[in-house]
């Protein structure tokens, strides 16, 4: 498994399962001089937290992240920094009727034919709790592109059949309502929708966008390395991630060059576009419009139905799945995507920096700017 | 440009501009003993190329690879395999007039910012041209995996508002038309449809299936190089895609966990799903079914239309871009999608092969098979 | 600082500060399967534990490992396997004097020019305690390497003036005397004359040979990755090592074709080389002959006289070192040594697996073999 | 061969055999703005290059490089900079003695191994002719160095038994004799030296230093990638190299801390160090002194006598190489020390670059400083 690290300047490294000691990442790279906290971190474990609502999971975890290393009086050093959530609620018991058969729509069967034998406590490293790490990496990119006024909003925008309506759009209201949409009308008839999966022990898929603002115009690597390919390996790296898309997206076949290009012009002396089909991406590059990403998310794998499956001796049975698992899983992979986003987009700003010689002249002091 | 590299193992580089001396790519890794010949890759490289339909640039370039090193006796030797597709038909006035203004839709604004100025003949490294280093590689990569009972299809279905009918599907179709569709009465359709576009001065979106059948279970690294992921940012590092789908893709959102899971069951010996809504893929592994990809790819954004734009100077100017441009990317980019994916299947094959202990002791022939 | 990750496919990060919480690792891409338990990895910290002689510092760590992740049952999971060594014994005050200053020999300067600051206690990243976690990912790589027949020795063969004998060679009295000397007499010679060092408040420099036996032929990726080279990379990289020489090493420098060039000729079924100047690496390569390092250790920075310097105001103080150190590096470093070295022949095997087609194919039994 | 590339952020990838169509190079990451031509490269290709004394091969290559890619109006674009120098010298028939049996000193016998088997024309990738596409890079880091006041000396100053006498050390005459040394008393010695070698049919080693000039205070990074660490990776990586020093290198094994530490002081208002035992790196960073690396380089291994040696059937056989060797490798390898070198400095500048956040304020315009 090689895999488990992300980025090439901000890099990242996360390990952990489920049920072992903790959960955990290892940030190489971060700049020296960053104010950071435990309480920058938690923040944004809080929003991952299973909340008080009737759509999270009943495990209990604190989620209290500690900074083992890489920082010093309040300011990152420059080295490593250490960051671990330690478990503490695991119920290994929960988890025993998974141990011999593969779990429809998980990972069980992969690991299994992959390594020979799988940590079966409560998906080991597939576990969604696998996320914290990712997230308290972003929180530590998001407090560094707070410097340079680069900011995320990100929110559920459908649950199943139900959309939110642009119309009744307010920020405010995301964190109002246990599904993180804006539109409380919309959140209303979602929970709706939701209880009634949830008595049918079933499940739902949902929609999240994620608005990056404020990015400098040229991040992005223009080859493999371009800011929505990057982007898109790093939110389809989060489980139940299913589709991506850049701007307009899917929608963009049914376009034409006319009405799908956007138009430069000067704006306050800025360049813009009085457009934003491309979603502030163009040849993998920032264009600094928005960068609007659409992502879908699967409905919960774990259903308290029966299920067919095969087991272990590669038998045909029947399997119920016990245990605390959230009807839906956008509402909280929202902060996963705003981390993995960030990460992204902290890498590419440093990478950038690099990019011309008169960038490195100004670091060493050989440029008057 | 960091960035002009992907994968670990199987690892590709690749250079070159529309208008200079060529096209290349370097193949680190590739395992020795491969047979393989220029003939291997060129005919990935003429599926790529302009062919003689109306929906083609009139650009003729001959696209003919050379391969440089790392063969020897007809087979690959395990050091690099340098490829190189000199340009042949570079007709520089053709773009002049793009040298100070920033055409919409494409990467110049970008360039310019990000290093200061760009080769700006015919959109320098962000030319389409530069696929043709992807394919080349690519094509080896394919070779590699055929060895593996590895496959790919790929084709366009969808063109503006024309979709391909299931029922009329035919494999044998799909190179039968310029567009590359499997239904012949869509690609009819398609074709006067994208008439009427061209006559207009405008282009059209598509989208592109790619699927790829008898990967072994267990591809693709758990966490943050999962086989979907690296096969997102693989496939979205095509300049144009703007969306990705991995299995029921987008209408997950709207699907419930009953509904979307892949029951397994055995089935002639073998654990198989009943469904495969996942698309093959399931925790970031592979599970043996198909795995199935949907590309959106905007249409082309070099139109003939007047429109408006800013030049270098940050003045509001408009522009009309002359040139060769096809009015729709997705039928040459259907090799790419392939090429890119086989790059990414390699690289997760032989990174797997090295996940566990008896893997490793059979090849130094430590353990009796 | 990028940096504090080295590997391919056995990856190993490693965080923590002198006086930190603690000291970690996280080991990504062991194969799954390798039987892996704590006290696999704490004998090796114990033999890099300050002991009881008078040679080493008095600062006295238990150096207590906990796997925190990646092994179930106690076998490896194929999962980042996190390492943690709290630090229990972490005298804040003992430092509090270098807060300002410079001490020669030492990171501080470079430390303080590069980041705009430091974590001046007890040499913060650069501590030699840093190696611990070296050394905790090395055991693994050492367990790992024990299934292949790949072993290690690892000693002292120079302290100062005193140069060990290979008559009286003896691995036995490796470890039973303070400096790992495999030669008790030259080990009594060399505590003499560091006792005298220490009464004059000085160090010494010293020298270790680490020799790498059981390796397959073709370890070692022919280029920039020669196993050589990352060998080199990897030993240099442990703090104070100054010179680091292959089989024969400097001496090559006089020595001539006739001289230096190993026959090969048949043994046993085997090709073997009649000496082995080379050292067990030809071009990058291992031969099957026992790879040869040594390696020169330069004496410890930290000498308890008055040593004039610069403080951080830029002006020139003089300062006299306090605390707990050792008045040699090199026997406690053997243990580094051979931790690295078993880290890039670990990743070198995983590399090698994959060169050849035909070892592929025996993976995914593809081969008879 | 993974393991083809070098380089964080300024990042080479070589590519070639001795007797394919060429050696090349593709440099991803160059900053853009570089003023960059074939000559700049080309006249370190001459320093590589076989010249007419009788101390060289009688191979002659033109080494006429390309630049295929990533220079625009004289300077470099910030996309991968292609080089390619075609091979034009090749005589097949010279080399069929040693396509069965294994030239002792050489690579064959690990090639056959770990490949399967080996494209024997020359040493195919083993060659030396693989170096010049290090040149070719290495030339490019140089020129962008420059910039930044980062200058290099490198020279040979130990053939066989002859020293150069540092009381006749003189810049200028490193180019006047044929063995790139420094001192013309010594070179002439050493010419008679090698004279009578050549004449029974031998070969010399030889040892370079390489001083590397003006480099700010902090580059390298702490840990696995300290300056020297990744200096004796890119050096050791050089065939033949079997040693490096990094400052009094060897010597510190029998040196004290009070001999070996470098007092700080202040000179002219900058950070200083009265001696430099260290060579101008401490804990893996740049001090600002001089950077000063010894280098052992082994005789040629291909010898005019007959050598005992095994063939590809495991047979005891004896061999006479034919053809072109040198006699001493160290002379062309200086130029070769150099551009490793400078490659690594080159991506050390550049990931300091933002190893701080004040710095990467800077870049983005937003300190005023």
């Amino acid at each position: 498994m090689a895999g488990s690290s992300i980025g090439t300047l901000f890099r990242v490294t996360t390990w952990g399962e489920s049920h072992g000691a903790g959960i955990g990442a290892v940030v190489d790279g971060c700049p020296a001089g960053l104010p950071l906290c435990e309480e920058d971190i938690q923040k944004f474990l809080d929003r991952r937290k299973p909340g008080s609502s009737q759509f999270t999971t009943q495990r209990k975890e604190s989620d209290c992240v500690k900074i083992l290393s890489g920082v010093f009086e309040a300011k990152t050093t420059g080295t490593p920094i250490s960051l671990m959530i330690p478990n503490t609620s695991q119920i290994s018991k929960d988890y025993s009727n998974i141990m011999d058969s593969y779990r429809p729509g998980h990972a069980d069967y992969g690991f299994d034919s992959k390594y020979g034998f799988r940590d079966y406590r409560g998906g080991g490293r597939s576990s969604g709790r696998e996320t914290a790490g990712r997230v308290a990496a972003g929180a530590i990119a998001i407090k560094l592109l707070e410097n340079f006024g680069i900011t995320f909003l990100t929110y559920v925008d459908q649950v199943g059949p139900v959309k939110i309506d642009e119309s009744r759009f307010s920020v405010d209201e995301i964190t109002k309502n246990a599904l993180n949409m804006p539109d409380s009308v919309a959140a209303k008839e979602a929970e709706a929708y939701l209880a009634e999966k949830m008595s049918e022990k079933d499940s739902s898929g949902a929609s999240i966008t994620c608005k990056i603002q404020g990015c400098p115009v040229g991040l992005g690597e223009p080859v493999f390395d371009k800011m929505d390919a990057k982007l898109a390996q790093a939110i389809v790296s989060i489980g139940a991630v299913k589709a991506i898309e850049i701007g307009d997206g899917k929608s963009v076949v049914s376009a034409t060059g006319t009405s799908n290009n956007d138009a430069f012009h000067m704006e306050d002396g800025q360049v813009r576009t009085l457009t934003n089909h491309a979603g502030g991406i163009l040849g993998g590059m920032t264009n600094g419009e928005e960068i609007l990403l659409h992502i879908a998310v699967k409905p919960t794998p774990s259903i308290f139905q029966e299920q067919k499956t095969v087991n272990r001796q590669h038998e045909d049975v029947t399997m119920t799945i016990a245990g605390r698992h959230d009807p839906i899983i956008a509402p909280r992979a929202c902060v996963v995507v705003e981390a993995m986003s960030a990460l992204m987009i902290a890498d590419a700003l440093m990478q950038n920096a690099v990019s011309r010689l008169d960038n490195l002249q100004k670091v060493y002091g050989l440029l008057d700017r």
